[in-house]
């Protein structure tokens, strides 16, 4: 597996006619060997015209045909194992136990979804048969299932090279779902990217479909990036990155002649609150366990806990105590760009320069040269932090604020100050129940998902996942890019009236053959209609 | 029950400090004795405080408690029927049979999102048991509902006075959901607006609700609309209307600094598709059934039927000749406004003047003092109609245009050239179901509802209804405004982690106590969890 720089467009590796650029090491700052080239505009229209061809046949696919096509995808990927943990290792400086996990993770989804196809209930399929003599006029027979909405642009991430990149958790929902993919790469990992492509091309390939069902294409933000989702023929996008490239992309995705719905995972600071009692029984392994959230990829998950928020007092003292003795000895790490290693200095030499925040701890020093974080770690008095909400927005990268309240109806003020957060985080004990049903509420308006005694860091694939939230966390909060539900980001809703069974999709058949959950005249069933 | 022209704010009745207005009745043109005063600024801010704060409360409402409120609103509803279907008569022009079976509709809507709130599995719940002894991680505890967005703003349309105003679907649904409902009335029926509000305060009353769940202003789209739309406190928007009302508003949604989903239901022709043989067996009695779908509501229906395609020859030549036999005996109608029915024959002299629009038939003479309609069909040749693609925009009233064909594969690319529509109607016979199985991968890229042998008018309230579609049909076309999924609308995923079951929500709780159905460990479950 060899890395040529190239674009892959209708099952062709091609040279790109735009710019090129380099992969480079963030560590050493070597370059690659390869010259990555750009997608012109002539090339995006390629790929999607390609891609809408595919969408004719490939929406018609069976679940079994695309769960197949899901797991051979998984298949090639893990093939290639090796040659995936050695280039994404050198392009990120993300570790290779962190790097073969996430790839697991990745072949996970493909396989989760798949197991969600298998099961066929995906599609929610609602029954309401006909009642020919109701009065005043007869009950048509109506059927609802879902069908895909068309090719689909997903823009990898830079801090999930494999699990929100290429064949992450976007392109693998929404070929699930029964939409051709074209992917706009991350600049950060572009032998990554190829490698991945390269592996779900030969799926293609194996699985005997059209060439056009995938796409990827390196290229700038600004000129590809918006090409694609400007393209009259693209039906959705998923994004993962920041709130200021994502919003960018949106406002072009709902000004279209033909408004698109946009799943952008934006910016989260994912608030942590320390209830009195678990602060004053646990404050130590509280500052314990933090850290190693904190520290996971360099604080560079979207999950990364931004914010402590507890009652000022002893026990809120001996956990600030604990942060300074223990954070002053965490190595810097390698953050995934050069800019994105800017970008996290420019924001702690501000926080370093305002008055009301107080410095608890820096870690060790970083190599700049080698794009390394300094663990930073700043505490702030409520009453000032509640007249600086800028203080809220995220800070990519491992820097916590820590904030200071008066008393419990101050916490709950500043939970009632904040904006949309993937997560939030509720250290409490049994005595501390009444203040959490206190704030649950608040939460419940802000916050994508609530976690009681652990971190968001990590977040778990299952069908009860939802990672996204409130804007900015997410551009359309009222989905998920995580868990089984994804899928039904890239469908909508078709009800057939009167349908001759024959027309019918499969699992709205009155044979119900797959033995599928339906809810049937309102009451849920898995058997056949008579 | 009297009107007083006033508007609706916490609960109390005030004079709206903006312009008034007079309600008049289309018929005559005579204006309404009172005067409608519209909202402010200030007022609109204290509407908008008043359900921020009720939110708080009533978004923590249970499901029993909601569904009382539903019951007794459309309990209150009916207990002033004689007053509501004089009124919206006179305001509308719509005929007493057809008020007072809209109003059975809103009624039905209401006592339907009640009975969904009785069931209880709306929220989709969602359970993952906890692994503790996974390797190489634990897996955690993950629970998954759905939670209300907060305040909403439902715009009136003006051809549904009832069911799509002022306790319409939307408000309905979102009521159902947990959500504040602020509603800006449609000018064309504010004194049938004022008596349904008084029923919603009332049964806010009766149950004991906070005031500031409801709030009906009156004013202009452009001021109060747009305000409201704008207000940062406003968390969705229910909309139905035209695509240029829908759109600018649509705009202003998504331009926000914290971007609110838009749920505008705009413009849509609903295409008839006439296949061969059923057109060749049926053309007379088609003609007759589809001039019925026509006329209902003077031609104002969402779902009414612009567009007629069908193979030219002899059975078309059938159809139009019957269509050209029975139109010159249709009345004209009085249409809701005198700006709608300009607008309607501003479109028809426009369509008079294309040359390669030949006039099938016109109804009988509009009375155009009486704010009347002439019905006005039209026929072309598709490969001028493919020319001039323009005509596929809705002509709100009673207007079609037949499409002739040269043979099916010209009717297949009829289809292909359409953007999205909330119907499309296939007439087929036994022998038409092959070229039905290559029409209806296309309608399934376009179209929110496809119907057999039967039109789009007439949406029925069931659990399998969608009444929506791609763009311009709506500006959501992933949900539905009919049917028991519009409460998802107004509601988003709340995902619970490790969670004290006595701090869970009821539908997660492990006793299940309301034997809700739900995904437990990836198999549908109504028992308790052990």
């Amino acid at each position: 597996m060899s890395v040529s720089g190239n674009i892959l467009i209708n099952g062709k590796w091609l040279t790109g006619r735009g710019n090129n650029f380099k992969g480079n090491s963030p560590v050493t700052g070597e370059q690659s060997a390869e010259d990555f080239s750009c997608a012109d505009n002539e090339q995006l229209e390629n790929a999607v015209d390609a891609a809408s061809q595919a969408f004719t046949s490939y929406s018609q696919n069976s679940d079994a045909q695309k769960a197949f096509f899901l797991r051979t995808i998984a298949e090639q990927l893990e093939s290639i194992r090796p040659q995936i943990v050695a280039r994404a290792t050198w392009e990120t400086a993300l570790p290779e136990m962190r790097i073969n996990g996430e790839l697991g993770r990745t072949i996970g989804q493909l396989n989760m979804f798949a197991q969600l196809l298998d099961k066929g209930d995906w599609k929610r399929p609602v029954i309401d048969e006909a009642q020919p003599n109701r009065q005043p006029l007869p009950k048509p027979d109506l059927r609802l299932t879902q069908v895909p909405l068309g090719p689909v642009v997903v823009f990898s991430a830079s801090n999930f090279p494999l699990a929100f990149s290429v064949a992450g958790g976007d392109t693998a929902s929404a070929l699930a779902a029964g939409c051709p993919v074209i992917v706009k790469t991350h600049s950060a990992h572009p032998g990554t990217s190829e490698l991945v492509a390269g592996a779900i091309a030969n799926a293609i390939k194996k699985c005997d479909l059209p060439a056009g069902v995938f796409a990827m294409l390196h290229g700038s933000g600004r000129i590809i990036g918006s090409a694609l989702v400007k393209h009259p023929q693209i039906k959705a996008v998923g994004f993962t990155g920041s709130v200021a490239g994502g919003r960018a992309l949106y406002d072009i995705a709902v000004s279209r002649p033909e408004p698109i719905p946009f799943f952008g995972e934006l910016g989260s600071t994912n608030p942590v609150f320390l209830l009195p009692e678990s602060l004053e029984s646990n404050a130590e392994q509280i500052a314990e366990s933090f850290l190693a959230s904190l520290m996971m990829g360099v604080g560079q998950f979207c999950t990364s806990p931004g914010m402590l928020i507890a009652v000022k007092g002893p026990a809120l003292n001996r956990l600030l105590a604990s942060l300074a003795e223990k954070a002053p000895a965490l190595a810097a790490g390698t953050m995934l760009t050069a800019g994105i290693c800017d970008s996290y200095n420019k924001h702690c030499a501000e926080r370093d320069a305002i008055g009301s925040l107080k410095i608890v701890a820096k870690g060790l020093n970083a190599n700049s040269s080698a794009n390394q974080a300094q663990v930073a770690l700043y505490s702030i008095d409520a009453n000032d932090y509640l007249e600086q909400l800028a203080l809220e927005e995220e800070v990519f990268g491992p820097s916590t604020l820590v904030i200071g309240c008066d008393d419990q109806a101050q916490l709950i003020d500043v939970a009632n100050s904040m904006k949309g957060h993937l997560t939030a985080a509720i250290f409490a004990s049994e005595q501390d129940q009444q203040l959490a049903v206190q704030l649950l509420p608040t939460l419940q308006q802000r916050i994508g998902r609530v976690l009681f005694d652990a971190y968001g860091t990590g977040v778990e694939l299952s069908s009860a996942m939802s990672h996204g939230g409130p804007y900015p966390s997410s551009s359309a909060g009222q989905s998920t890019s995580v868990g089984t539900r994804a899928i039904e980001r890239f469908t909508r809703p078709l009800c057939y009236q009167n349908t001759p069974d024959a027309l019918l999709p499969v699992e709205l058949k009155n044979a119900n053959p797959n033995g599928i959950m339906r809810l049937v005249n309102d009451r849920w069933s898995d058997q056949a209609i008579d």
